[in-house]
């Protein structure tokens, strides 16, 4: 049964796994992403399009940097996605999109591929970064899941930065809100749906020196959703999922798709049980999901530092560092 | 790489497939489970083992009766699930253990085997079967997950049956609430923890004559709990999971443990791609749930009708139908 296993891993086997960089250090790479879509013809302005790259590139840099000097995959990935929470560009933390009630609620997760633990919140509305409370729920709370309120007074307890809720308030995004709610009038439906421009999560996924894996994902949730819905950004297996032994996953796109098809942690299975590489991983949960009727992209690294970047959309906001130190920053298809 | 595979499911095949009960019907099975844990001595009484056995008979009863009119699988699982939702028995509905702060809040969720549609909620506190609002979810909104308030705004459109939150006190669980408080004085911890009884959730799994497989699972969560903690029963992936080509599963123990592990997703895809057998697969999904340090079980049935059910505690409320149209339940190790 491990025959043909074997030779799809060799088959598979490339490059990138060589040991490079500074000194003799042994492979690091972080991958991250900023939600897929389209970027609309009005944002496509080179200040614009520059402002995106501008910041994956830091947030590539944040975690390189941790990697680069033996850190952990885990401290890599929640700095990257800190940056990506702090930017005014994407869906989470300080960019998050609005609900139909006109709040913003976040939701964030993250894992260690070492040790299989795990750590999520969904809902809250004054954290400033979510990803780092949800490393807290991780490592200082026996729960792996907490949501709203009281994730909120877990946060206090831990001494987490907390904004005021307008804090999140970014024009964009509430003209946004209100474009969908007048086509929603137009043609008398309510359902919630996606902006048309660059939507999704923020997420990243790291290999560190050490061989460890781990991964994060963060969001706002969905332009004028229904107050309460929770997307697969919180929900390990769904929007994240690390393993050691066979891949580190971040998702982005139409949650309700990755929660039902347990995205990431059935990509990590593909690797595991069938042997695939993660780019026919990536290749096939994203074709799953096409099937199903939905949008998205996911990103993957596993413990030889190949990664994958695969999505179904006109653009994915994404990035990744180079074995030589490089970085490289893409938004459409290339 | 799939010769080994053809075996291992020719070994496996059993018994239990072949068509029977009454007229030509196909196969269906269902099965349910009301929470692992360790019965204690004072609720070992024959009166309180009989009220046990009646509610999880009349649960398998009522799934039963549907699936052998030719019913849908998903109609057997709720239909089961809210019997012992309704009863004050098990930790889910009416029976729902207390949080810390003294509330009961409710999660559920439920999967369509075939179209792999899934619906769930979390954190509700006015929900009568909080299975049925699932399944509302999954049916009548475009998303999959709706917590807290978001949720029962949801119910309230649908019509759903609500009720006062004293609907949910009962005297054993409040009992049960302030046994722990005193046990984390003197001990000075603040973990939740649980009650050393039966606890978990409820769930059930179903397989009906046309072949199509459903999982529902319900919960009270854990007696102590910190206001917000969400478990597995609402996480696709972790606590439930459908899929007419692999297996229906439901779970049951410490959430935390099964959403780490994506416990009931992964079992689906040992079976789907490790070509194990239902009873290898759970075997796995526990024995892996036990090195973490969980506690808990898992019910499985696959579209042949083959049945798994499996557990790392003392004992698992349980029952399934037979193949000739009758009902078995266990509490103990047999």
């Amino acid at each position: 049964m491990f025959a043909a296993a074997a030779l799809l891993v060799l088959t598979a086997a490339a490059a990138e796994a060589k040991p490079q960089g500074e000194s003799m250090s042994r492979p690091f790479r972080i991958v991250v992403h900023g939600g897929v879509g389209a970027i609309r013809p009005e944002n496509r302005t080179p200040e614009q399009m520059a402002a995106y790259r501008k910041d994956l590139t830091e947030a590539v840099r944040a975690g390189q940097q941790i990697l680069a000097k033996g850190g952990a995959a885990l401290d890599a990935v929640e700095a990257a996605v800190r940056v990506l929470e702090d930017s005014p560009h994407f869906n989470a933390g300080k960019g998050a999109v609005f609900t139909a009630d006109g709040k913003n609620e976040l939701d964030a997760s993250i894992m260690n591929g070492t040790t299989g633990a795990a750590g999520a919140v969904a809902g809250v509305t004054r954290i400033k970064n979510p990803i780092s409370l949800a490393r807290l729920v991780m490592e200082k709370s026996p729960h792996v899941l907490l949501i709203s309120e009281g994730a909120e007074a877990f946060a206090k307890e831990q001494g987490v930065e907390w904004v005021d809720p307008s804090y999140f308030h970014t024009e964009r995004r509430w003209k946004e809100l209100q474009e969908i709610k007048e086509k929603e009038k137009q043609k008398k439906t309510s359902d919630a749906r996606e902006a048309d421009d660059i939507y999704g999560t923020v997420g990243a996924v790291a290999l560190d020196q050490a061989g460890h894996l781990a991964a994060a994902t963060s969001t706002g949730g969905m332009t004028n959703k229904r107050h309460g819905r929770v997307g697969d950004s919180p929900i390990i297996g769904a929007g994240t999922y690390a393993d050691d032994k066979t891949c580190a996953v971040s998702g982005t796109g139409k949650g309700e798709y990755f929660i039902r098809t347990v995205a990431a942690h059935e990509l990590c299975t593909l690797v595991g049980y069938k042997s695939m590489s993660v780019e026919q991983a990536a290749d096939a949960v994203v074709a799953r999901i096409t099937d199903l009727g939905g949008d998205g992209g996911v990103i993957v690294v596993d413990p030889a530092g190949r990664i994958a970047l695969r999505f179904n959309t006109p653009a994915m906001c994404r990035g990744w560092s180079e074995p030589d130190g490089g970085i490289v920053v893409q938004i459409d298809r290339e």
